[in-house]
C-alpha cells in the first residue's frame, strides 16, 4: 500500500511517500512559514521528485491531533481535500503515536513530549515491543509535574521526542527524572511516524475524518466561561 | 553557521539545510531515478519552501565517498558548481562518518555498511561518545566475512546503517554475529548526517574538494590490467 503521509500538528512540517512500511521519500521542514502556504508544495515536490503520481497513491494518512490547533485543522483540512479531489480513502493516527515511532533505534520507554501551553504537554507513554511502540497509556494533557512523578515511579530512563521534548528535558533534569533527549534529527514529529502509525489503521473516508484536539480550543473555552457566567 | 548539505552516495538521494548543528529542513529520497535529476531540484526546493535564499548559505557540505562512483561524482560535481556560482565555501565528508550520525539514539558501537560489489563493502567503526560518533577505524572496503570476524573479537551487539545494512544483517545473522538494523527511517544514509558531520570539518574551495573513492572504478582496474597485459 502506498501512503502519502502529512504532519503539521506543531512547529514541523513533513509530507512522505511510504510503500509497504518503506520509506520512499520525506520533506520535512522547521520554519516560521505557516503550514497552510508549505504542506501542499511540499507534498508535490515531492511526487514530482520521485516520479510518482496522486493516482498511484493508495491512501493518505495524517496526524489529527493533538497538538496546535490550526496546525491540525491545516493538515486534517488537506487531507479531506485530497481524498474528495482524488476519490481515496485516509487514515487519521495519533500525533503522539505517529512520534513515538522515533524512538525504534533506542527501545525501551518512549515519552511523547508535545507544548500544549497552559503549564501542559500533551503526551502518552510507550514501549518498544518488537520492532514497534506499543501504547501504554491513552492520549492526554497532563502538567509537566504529574508526568514526572509517572517517570520517577516508572524507575526506568525515558527516551523524550517532540515539539515539548527539550524544555521537558530540562524540567525532569532539574527534578531528577531520568531521561534522555532524542537527537536533533529524531526528536521532531514526522510524516514518516505518521505513515508507520497509519500502518494498522482502518480506512476512512475523508468526510470521516476528524481532528482530536484533546481540549477545548481557547475561543470554545471563553465561550463556555462566558455562558456559565451568564446562567450564574 | 548555515549548511546547505547533499547527500548522493548510493541509492538514496537528499539534501538538507542546518542552522549550528540544528535541523531547519531536508529533503530525502530512495527512488530509481538518476541523482543528476533530482538533487539541485531538492535543494532548490528546500530553500523555496523554508525562504531562505542560497546567497544566507555560509557553506556547502558534501558526502565525497566512498560510495557508487557515479553518485559520488554527482554530489561532488554540485557542490563544486555551487561553490564556483555562489562565491561560497564547501566541506567534503566522509560517507561512512556521515551516516554514523544516524546510530545517535542507538549509541555503542555504530558499524555503516555500503555496497561496494565485488564481494565488498565500504565501512569504518565508530562509537558514540557524548553525543556524537567517535572514529574507531579508517574508511576501507573490506569483505563481508573480514568484519563479521572484527565485529566478533570486539563481542558487542552493532548497529548497522547505510544501504549496505540489510544484506549485512543477513549476513552477519547467518554467521552468529550479534547486530542491529537501523529501523527504516534511519538506515539510509543523508544529507542531515553529512552536515552534521561537517560541523568540525575545515572549510576549502570548490576547487580543492575531490572524491575520495577508496579503490579504483571499473575503466580504471581494467586500463591498469590492459596496461600489465601489455607490458608483459
Amino acid at each position: 500500500m502506498l501512503i502519502l503521509a502529512f504532519e503539521s500538528s506543531a512547529k514541523p512540517a513533513s509530507a512522505a511517500l511510504v510503500r509497504d512500511g518503506k520509506l520512499l521519500a520525506q520533506s520535512l521542514q522547521v520554519s516560521a512559514l505557516t503550514h497552510s502556504r508549505t504542506l501542499l508544495p511540499m507534498a508535490e515536490d515531492l511526487l514530482k521528485n520521485t516520479g510518482v503520481s496522486l493516482g498511484e497513491v493508495d491512501a493518505f494518512a495524517v496526524a489529527h491531533g493533538p497538538g496546535s490547533f490550526t496546525g491540525i485543522r491545516i493538515g486534517v483540512s488537506t487531507v479531506k481535500g485530497l481524498c474528495w479531489g482524488a476519490e481515496k480513502p485516509c487514515v487519521g493516527v495519533s500525533t503522539l503515536e505517529a512520534m513515538a515511532w522515533h524512538g525504534l533505534a533506542a527501545g525501551g520507554l518512549i515519552c511523547p513530549v508535545m507544548d500544549a501551553r497552559r503549564a501542559q504537554v500533551y503526551n502518552a507513554l510507550f514501549r518498544i515491543e518488537e520492532g514497534r511502540p506499543v501504547r501504554l497509556c491513552p492520549d492526554r494533557a497532563i502538567a509537566l509535574e504529574e508526568l514526572a512523578e509517572e517517570l520517577r515511579a516508572l524507575g526506568e530512563s525515558a527516551f523524550l521526542v517532540g515539539d515539548g521534548a527539550s524544555p521537558a528535558k530540562e524540567y525532569f533534569d532539574a527534578h531528577a527524572v531520568a531521561c534522555r533527549l532524542a537527537p536533533d534529527g529524531l526528536v521532531w514529529q514526522d510524516a514518516w511516524g505518521v505513515a508507520m502509525a497509519a500502518q494498522d489503521k482502518p480506512l476512512i473516508s475523508g468526510a470521516e475524518l476528524l481532528p482530536v484536539y484533546l481540549r477545548l480550543s481557547q475561543a470554545e473555552r471563553e465561550r463556555q466561561a462566558r455562558m456559565e457566567q451568564e446562567k450564574g
